[in-house]
């Protein structure tokens, strides 16, 4: 059955900003949601549950591995994370758009099972400026930056992977282009179609 | 080679609004132009030669046809109106936006020369507010209005063949969802690789 809503991968190294620009998204787009995690982990203090991550016994999580029941998850030291496929696709049914915010090799397994997704990527707007964003407020070590500039350079190796590229320079562009990513899949025609399938046969009705 | 621009093909039937929406985004978007058409027909006051239209002899537009010039051409009673390739992948190659306001027909012999085109249908909200906007000043017979509707109805029983489509019901959101066609195709991974190959060299060669 054909989906209303449409899935958005977002991916991006640390320090270019993506969770920043999603929740601003979230804030000024009520059509969109982010995917609540499944994980192993302990629930930490603050934290709620089914609102932060979906808590669940290791148990549970490898059953739900068994039953094919992820998009894509990942194995993080000890813990795992997930992102159920079941809750993804409910929500794209009843008209949501859903953004998974992952890595690359989470992408890369959405694509496989779901290759309609939409993907974007989120760019730093120079090395330096990655850098100084890495640095933060100047109380970590050398090789603490150096580890996570490596890590931020292993991940945007894989932009190409992506359908959209986004620079994030200027926080208010950035995110005027996320949204006109988002704004433009939903006029393609087989969402309007969906849509405004009354709206359209009235019109040609006559 | 490839261009850094795109390639909008515009169409919909008279009462939609295209013209309105199109001098707009014009107004607000430096990167978009739009096609000037050669014609045959007479040059009427308050025309300007290369800005309204290039007005050509019925000699040399027959010629530039022979000579397979024109991405698309139509012929409306005794004249003949045209839109230039040369002129077109000029501005795309400069990493302009070219938009053409053309009907179906046009749109499918764009559609064959230029394949990577980005098709865009605006249709009305309803068939009742399409007949009042057609109804104009209330100065015209039913059958002049009779005769627009239908002409309007054939013209979008082609929406199906474009990839986005807009319904002008509020003008202001209309042009924000056109703008976010624009914006989001400049966003894809090919244009933003073309635009910003030193950045992207610059941020992977650490």
């Amino acid at each position: 059955m054909k989906q209303l809503g449409t899935l958005f991968v977002i991916s991006a190294p640390s320090g270019a900003g993506k969770t920043s620009l999603v929740k601003a998204l979230l804030e000024q787009d009520k059509q969109v949601c982010v995917s609540v995690s499944h994980t192993t982990r302990e629930m930490r203090p603050g934290e709620e549950n089914g609102k932060d991550y979906n808590f669940v016994p290791m148990e549970q999580f490898n059953q739900m591995i068994e039953q094919s029941q992820f998009l894509e998850f990942a194995e993080v030291f000890t813990n795992k994370y997930g992102t159920s496929q079941l809750w993804v696709e409910e929500q794209l049914q009843q008209g949501k758009d859903v953004i998974l915010e992952i890595d690359w090799q989470g992408a890369q397994q959405v694509r496989r099972l779901m290759p309609e997704c939409v993907s974007v990527f989120i760019l730093p707007p120079s090395t330096d400026e990655l850098r100084n964003r890495l640095t933060g407020r100047g109380t970590d070590s050398d090789e603490v930056i150096n580890h996570r500039m490596s890590e931020a350079l292993s991940e945007m190796s894989h932009y190409g992977e992506y359908q959209y590229l986004i620079i994030n320079d200027e926080f208010s562009t950035a995110l005027q282009d996320l949204q006109a990513v988002f704004t433009a899949r939903r006029l393609e025609l087989d969402k309007q179609q969906l849509k405004l399938s009354s709206l359209l046969s009235g019109l040609l009705s006559e």
